[in-house]
């Protein structure tokens, strides 16, 4: 018994998502056969549209409808200083925290010489002329927000090591590290309790 | 910063889907940003035709190109026998193993008293007529492969005593219950031990 030609089409389509095997394919395909033919319909028409609809913000490479995007373009923002982040959902996840108030730097990824992943493949030389430019409104503060992976560690290294060379002034942060809220110490490896105990502050 | 509107469509859609939480549907909709868009259209197209392309055998209730379905017209196969199974998935599985030889009846579905799904919102009465019709091939044969849980149970409950009052004659069979492969003894737990105890066999 072989599964129908278009049922097979819709697994493949849903297995190369990442983080969906075989099985979950084919249970969400078999699922979508009990849908109103309305709603495939829309999932369909908004698969289409989704890039051609949606551009990179030629400031900060950010995702957005319009360009440049609605973070580059509120004056009411802090414009001194540029929070350095891998992905677009890096940036959506402190919007939520509404502690940030300055602009971001979308690198969309982050430096992996073993998927053949390097500066020149992410938006970092983007990054250097918002730096540089000195129209009145020069940048104070780059905090580089990468992931506390390799990948990421060795992309804030990079960067740090070309921004200091654009601009001497230029303060370069990184983000605390070390217990996140609601953990267990118990069970908090090595590298974060170092990390934590380095980090310690006065209450 | 607001997600753009083509890439919320996106994530809505993914999350109706089950399984598939607000976290999940958000980070499969900005990955594929970087799909090619010729991937995005054949997705798009698969989900369109799903349904169009897709018929339920008017004999077994199975999802096939044609009807009847291939296993229905496969005079190969054992026609003494029916398998009663919950979904086109489970039937496939069992197609997987390449030990049944026999004849499905898909449900599309268990009894569930609290979801107000009866006998009347699955195919259950599309099964009798199968077991009645005198055309020299009678079901000599069914076997009952609802799931293990309660609704399952109570599906299967119901279909025995339906088919009982139908026919005499026939064999009514449930699925062997017990340990499965390569499961760990210790973790089983009371229930499936008790089944593998009644069941046991003679080696």
């Amino acid at each position: 018994m072989k599964i129908p030609r278009s049922l097979t089409r819709v697994i493949d389509s849903f297995q190369k998502l990442p983080g969906i095997g075989p099985k979950t394919a084919q249970r969400l395909a078999f699922y979508l056969l009990h849908v109103p033919q309305s709603e495939l319909a829309e999932f369909s028409e908004a698969l289409v549209k989704l890039k051609n609809e949606t551009v990179l913000c030629t400031i900060c490479k950010n995702v957005s409808d319009s360009d440049p995007c609605p973070v580059c373009l509120d004056i009411n923002r802090d414009q001194k200083t540029i929070m350095v982040v891998e992905s677009p959902l890096d940036l959506i996840a402190f919007e939520r925290t509404g502690k940030y108030r300055g602009l971001y730097h979308v690198l969309h990824g982050s430096l992996n010489p073993l998927d053949n992943i390097g500066p020149d493949e992410i938006f970092i030389k983007e990054l250097l002329p918002r730096v540089k430019s000195s129209n009145g409104k020069s940048i104070e503060e780059i905090i580089i927000a990468t992931n506390p992976t390799m990948e990421g560690d060795a992309t804030a290294m990079y960067i740090s090591k070309k921004l200091v060379s654009e601009s001497e002034e230029l303060k370069i942060t990184r983000l605390g590290m070390g217990i996140p809220t609601g953990a267990d110490l118990e069970y908090a490896d090595d590298t974060t309790l170092s990390e934590a105990i380095e980090g310690r502050r006065t209450i």
